[in-house]
């Protein structure tokens, strides 16, 4: 299809092209970049980004946060990014399938994601994803990660706001703590309210920031019974309405976050296509003595 | 210190030459490398990657090989990689507190070692860190990492063998299947097994397996009672005599994976070092439309 043609499709929100525009961005990054480029500057939609350790119920938690923002009348979509496993490389189908109750929603667009083994926890695809979602005039884009140490710093780069989903009963505070979770989420949430120690883990997680410079509100939830969804529903909100849509600093921040991903994700992609070939022959000739790990390397970098 | 020096300090064995040589790995890997050429091919310690989400008790676990291994008489270094905080950047103290009841042992040493942000889940420091335990004559060198998709990959690379460690409760199989950890473990345990559910995610585990080319053994253990972990031992051991410490394509594999490693570390650092400067000043030109995300990205990698 001819990229105009897919461009005019996209900003006009029709399914079919955003679908194609995807897959485009999964596939050959770089045609993706000259259908972008067909677009204005990202910033219409607002990115919020929910990670946390998995297990948590993020996926049922993103169903519910869905339901209340179509409520509203906003446009929603979802890029649900999973871990990619090592050898299959494909995305799981767990998340699509427990979103499915918004699925025949047209004003709903959720799409599953593996990240890449090479190129980090968030593939520079799904930064794709979230400007075509823009230009195809998504008001909100939820951008659902595993939160461990790496990909988090990824979605708080390209978000404007983080949600970090919790339960009880996974370690009290070392899973905030060691996770390096702590510092970037916008609200706590900690899910499965209805399981044992919900309360003792949130006054864990508040504890964690007496005496710092912030308090972000830590509510419980869950997903199941609908407790405490509308309450979070309104913490979100009220991160949304203090950053503004207009907040050029917060807008900042997201497109900067963008840039960065695409230019590893590039330098990523760059060094796993010269890995594979020559690190078996290398790996011979340092076991035999003739050349140190380093200069394999360097050899294979080369 | 003189390298020269430093390098005959780790060959005998010296725990303060090993903090060093290892402390040089994490600030000035370019010095690491220059003390590593000092030394022979690795090939002696046999490395186990440990491996799991969050909150399954990896540490205690490790702690409960460890007191096994030396009961062997075996001299046991490991590497506790840690999830960095992404603004902190530093490690937790939380493992090397856990694993205290070997901390006094001189047979024994353990480190912990932040995963930097840029650089993916196991920084080239932890390659470089096995290497020196190995030329300092350890037997064993256990790696303990977060297994989320992206460093559990890293781990398999460098690793003999993966024990790759669940818990009852998070999820049946799906913490599994979605984290990527079904094709990177040759002996799977379920940690906690004093919680309810470890006999049936024992068997959810299993039915993963059912009808695949490998099936690696699936035990049940209790860091906390002792219970489960002499026949752990035994299984890590089975696969330790299977792969057998004299072949050289578990070997190869090994060597292949530090090398690829170092060149992604040595990849990514460069990365890093250019990604900060310039990427402000490009976003406010995105922002405005002078310029689209990739050819920001561009130009910020050039």
């Amino acid at each position: 299809m001819q990229l105009a043609k897919l461009a005019s499709g996209i900003r006009k929100g029709d399914r079919a092209a955003l679908a194609k525009g995807i897959t485009l961005a999964e596939n050959d990054p770089g045609r993706a970049a000259a259908l972008l480029r067909r677009f204005g500057p990202p910033g219409r939609a607002f990115v919020l980004g929910v990670t946390g350790p998995p297990g948590t119920g993020k996926s049922s938690l993103v169903d519910a946060l869905i339901g209340s923002y179509r409520k509203e009348g906003l446009k929603v979509g979802v890029i649900a990014v999973d871990p990619t496993s090592p050898l299959t490389g494909g995305a799981l189908l767990g998340d699509r399938v427990r979103m499915m109750s918004h699925s025949a929603d047209r004003k709903v667009f959720i799409r599953s994601m593996a990240s890449r083994g090479w190129s980090g926890g968030l593939s520079r695809a799904a930064t794709q994803t979230i400007r075509l979602m823009d230009a195809a005039g998504f008001d909100m884009v939820i951008l659902e990660t595993v939160g461990i140490g790496q990909s988090d710093i990824e979605v708080v780069g390209v978000s404007h706001a983080v949600l970090v989903v919790l339960m009880p009963g996974l370690g009290d505070d070392i899973q905030v703590s060691k996770a390096g979770l702590m510092e970037i989420g916008d609200v706590y949430v900690v899910n499965k309210s209805d399981l044992e120690g919900a309360d003792p883990m949130v006054v864990s997680i508040l504890s964690l920031f007496r005496g710092a410079k912030r308090s972000p509100p830590v509510l419980k939830a869950s997903a199941l019974t609908g407790e405490g969804i509308e309450k979070l529903v309104g913490a979100v909100d009220a991160v949304r309405a203090k950053l503004g849509s207009g907040d050029r600093s917060v807008k900042l921040r997201s497109v900067r976050g963008m840039i960065v991903e695409t230019a590893r994700g590039a330098a990523m992609a760059r060094f796993a296509s010269v890995s594979e070939k020559g690190a078996d022959r290398l790996a011979e000739r340092v076991l035999d003595g003739d050349m140190t790990v380093e200069a394999a390397a360097a050899k294979l970098s080369s």
